[in-house]
């Protein structure tokens, strides 16, 4: 969490203590600044203020979307999701439209294929699409751009989770989309904080009812310290971003992964031809006698990384976004995902590349023994 | 907001920085502390820790409960409530359950009517119900252990929405009810968080979908710091009870009300022969020239009261709360609500009198006037 936004939270919660939506002074001093962060971020993401509405997280937002849709598409409307989607839009999106959700396939590079959306909106018409920003494994950056365009042409509500893009990218134009979901965790802000955009002038069949606050979409007493922190990180990272603090890290990233398939044989980077996010390498390791000894050495070094896989019960599944990349489950298993924070330096990743290299002797050595 | 739980807000969020459902060691130590969270909860309410479900507050509890039902009662159930709920237990209900929700009587005083219920229940069964502990508005007990037994006998699904109740008298047996919503800005813990105890054994139909947390009922990632924070408010709370706290401030507020009845002539407290909250009071003020001058002359004295309805475009609507108990629109529109906190003092109560005294001279002489 950055200083910053840790500092907003607390300033908040001594300086506006009112209940935005009571009528006396204290009230309506929580609410004017509640007001002003909802500008503020209109402003980032190029949209009035009125579209923003607060929720406890990008989970909440995207729930409250297929709830919307649920409650307003005609009874046998299908949704279209991206196959790599994050797994709380499949989820909402299963949970609302059961036998009604088309995943849309993507390339080996972990691209939602345009040619192949573009082809089948020719014959068939969904009631709504859903495409990620750019893909939380992978961090492939996604055609948001171009499927928000057709979808507008062809007047399909469409949704673009933007949780691994906000505050990593400049967020300026991403209003475009009719719906934008977004976290504070995830640019330096608390958890349990979010938002959604929403389309101007789309009455919302809200998930949350109660009061009326956030003008009848989202009910619920206000976090105005949790939104207060959020638009602190926010601000703090578009600054950054803006003075071409992403561009630099990109640069490290790069390094890593050059350096990391050059040093260490049998490695291999994740769609490592596409544009990529800077904070997130998603790589197959050389092969081991037990891929999650990888995670247990590695987190004795100090880093915490994940898999590529969810085990469970001793069984491996693998992810749902290498298998729709075309990766077999035992490649898959041999997948590691890395992700870096602002605050991560150069050397801080060829650190990881050193610990990646002992750990593989390690892990290795046992494998060869094994066979 | 309480000091300790602002400290373990901001101790949360340098310490337990890892996210609960990742494999690696800061993530485990993360949902190590939220599992002491739950378990500490638990012994509060009187339930087992696995009946825990964290969530963004009260208001998304509630809607919880209602998708919940919605997706697992039958399609022509009826769902129960008392006509005094909260707002949000009311329209989560008719959002879920339109034309099919059913209000339960209340006694002038402010009561849900145990016999009328008993009565009805005889006749016909609802496929759920939901009773408040105790009412926001004025601060009377309701019999939710009477209600609750009843619904337990006929096999029939309770919610306790105890938002007003949970930090102000013990939570003890409270968990005795199927479903039960808390707040933790209502107790001195931060906005955006609260819980609800669901039953055991009940597979919970979650309203937001995706990945695993809370053992599938609530997906997100998890606001530990919120969470923390949370129970170190309530853990405050239910020693300063236990030691005899809410007995101290209900005769301050006992003291307060007699003096005003008898030296503010025409002033009558709401509910005043039945159980109270020990910081709620809901009265009655003398006829004045405009009810809304009450709020804004004591704003100016440093005092944040509400009314007894919602004005809007000029039109006052009296609160469900005071037409369900009988009281006409000129009545309501003449009720002011004062809330104490727990650190408020007799001085303080006695300091409202006083401004009260002197608002109504200036109020009630400006009433004679256009008379």
């Amino acid at each position: 969490m950055l200083p910053g936004a840790r500092e907003a939270w607390i300033d908040a919660t001594e300086k506006f203590i009112g209940n935005p939506s009571s009528p006396h002074r204290i009230g309506q001093r929580a609410d004017r600044v509640l007001q002003e962060a909802r500008e503020e971020l209109a402003t980032i993401l190029g949209c009035d203020a009125g579209d923003i509405v607060w929720t406890s997280g990008a989970t909440e937002s995207a729930n409250a979307v297929f709830h919307h849709w649920e409650r307003t598409l005609p009874a046998d409307a299908e949704v279209w999701l991206s196959a790599i989607e994050h797994p709380c839009v499949l989820a909402a999106a299963e949970a609302r439209f059961p036998g009604r959700v088309v995943l849309l396939p993507v390339t080996p590079d972990g691209v939602v294929d345009v040619g192949r959306f573009t082809e089948v909106l020719r014959h068939k018409a969904p009631g709504a699409v859903a495409v990620m920003a750019a893909n939380n494994e992978t961090g492939v950056i996604q055609p948001w751009r171009e499927i928000r365009e057709l979808c507008s042409a062809a007047r399909i509500p469409f949704f673009c989770d933007a949780v691994q893009w906000v505050g990593k990218l400049s967020s300026r134009g991403l209003a475009a989309c009719d719906f934008v979901s977004g976290s504070a965790h995830k640019f330096g802000g608390p958890r349990g904080v979010g938002f959604l955009k929403c389309p101007s002038g789309v009455k919302l069949s809200p998930m949350i009812s109660g009061g009326g606050q956030e003008d009848g979409r989202r009910a619920g007493t206000e976090n105005v310290a949790g939104v207060l922190s959020m638009i602190s990180a926010l601000r703090e990272r578009e600054v950054t971003i803006a003075a071409g603090g992403a561009v630099e890290r990109e640069s490290w990233r790069r390094e890593f992964e050059s350096r990391l398939i050059a040093e260490l044989p049998g490695s291999e980077i994740v769609g490592a031809k596409v544009p990529r996010l800077w904070n997130t390498v998603s790589a197959l390791m050389p092969e081991a006698d037990c891929q999650q000894r990888w995670v247990v050495k590695l987190d004795r070094f100090g880093f915490a990384v994940s898999t590529g896989s969810a085990c469970s019960s001793g069984r491996e599944k693998a992810s749902h976004v290498l298998s729709a990349m075309g990766y077999a489950p035992a490649a898959a298993g041999r997948v590691l995902r890395f992700s870096s924070g602002w605050e991560t330096k150069r050397e801080d990743w060829l650190a990881l590349l050193d610990g990646l290299k002992q750990v593989s002797e390690v892990v290795g050595r046992a494998a060869s023994v094994a066979k």
